[in-house]
């Protein structure tokens, strides 16, 4: 199992009316926490697309459990527990200290899958990012 | 079971540098496929705010089969299953017209609470709600 | 001197903690009544870039009047005035009908480049899309 | 005259089918760097907020010199020109790295006004920021 933590400062844009952190922007923080939890492993995402593969996102989840605000600096910890074969799974969980603890926001996780551009058949997690991925996992 | 299309034009702003319409995109069409079928019943979600009471998301999730491209004509078909209590859930389907059938790109489903802006608490769905929803389900 | 009107519906994901559209979406409207008033013209962008073209906005503006809020049905208000050569300009106008008169809330606008993806010099606009023009303007 | 230089990293959701930065997603990154550089000056514009003041923008253009691609690391140079009465504005280039040198990708400006959320009539910059603003002016 490995866990990064990314933070991310909630922008005014990624506010709604109720005042919070609108929904569908906890999936582009996802997005962000995962490269950089790749970009830390040594996989800089945009290696993988020069290689000739691409990575869409084939099933997400959110679970909201507490609203994020304008300007607070949330954690985003990523954690990777398996080891990816055709497909890849990120868990993620979105913190914010408070009073010392650290509280959960939203809980939620991705899979993504290795494929090539003009292709709709699954290929295997390539060496070089194994080889990364064994060092940590 | 009550079901609503709305249909989704793919903007280019939608779109990735894959080609094809962002995952997170999706939650936003969920969300404008929704309001349109409230309305459809005859409950706009404006007025819920003005009695008072919000809708938060507190859980949502999509699995991606088939790429939407640019200036794509998306059919979003929302259903509600169940009648609510102090949660509401919506499915979703995006179809695409394609050789005369349709075909599934996205499907998903988002659960909301009913609550008041200054409490933790959630709320039962408001009378008026139930009325109009007791007319199509 | 061409006009042409797109209806938008201010989505919950379009507003901000200040309780209005976030500054950032009206060039999304823009973009979506640009389209719009192209395909009116019997020009679709898609198929500009099937030609072998494309049209990066290279500048663009708006002045914010009054705000516009969740749910309301704006107008985009898009003007041709000039016939393009290399770039193509477009104004644009986002209305709000009150108490039976048009409210501007905003007002812009862009300028697009005809391009080759793989070079840096304008291109003229193509013979297709300037017969199409000339019907109208 | 006061200049604050913010780090973006281009994400894969700022990206569209040219394979570049959407050019609605400029204005987002102007967003945070203004946060950042008002920030740096000793003003969270939160508290602004809290002061029961809103700065909303009145006014913007961008300019696009140079594509921006995914994974890029953009400086946001952000300048302050002119000292703020009831408006403020704000002056950005978007510059990259490059063979040892900056690259200008885009240049804009926004203009925001100080007002009370319940009123159209625009306020005097508040004391405190004027202070703040002296010290680097």
């Amino acid at each position: 199992m490995y866990s990064f933590d990314t933070y991310v400062r909630v922008e005014y844009v990624d506010t709604d009316k109720m005042g919070v952190v609108h929904n569908s922007n906890y999936f582009r923080y996802f997005e962000r926490a995962r490269c950089e939890t790749m970009r830390n492993i040594g996989v800089n995402y945009k290696d993988i697309e020069t290689a000739g593969l691409i990575m869409p996102v084939i099933e997400q989840y959110a679970k909201y459990i507490s609203p994020a605000y304008y300007d607070d600096l949330l954690i985003v910890r990523t954690t990777i527990s398996e080891f990816p074969n055709v497909r890849m799974r990120f868990d993620y969980q979105v913190l914010k200290q408070q009073n010392g603890a650290e509280k959960l926001l939203c809980q939620g996780f991705n899979v993504l899958a290795f494929m090539k551009p003009d292709s709709t058949r699954p290929q295997p997690c390539p060496e070089w990012v194994r080889e990364k991925l064994h060092k940590v996992l």
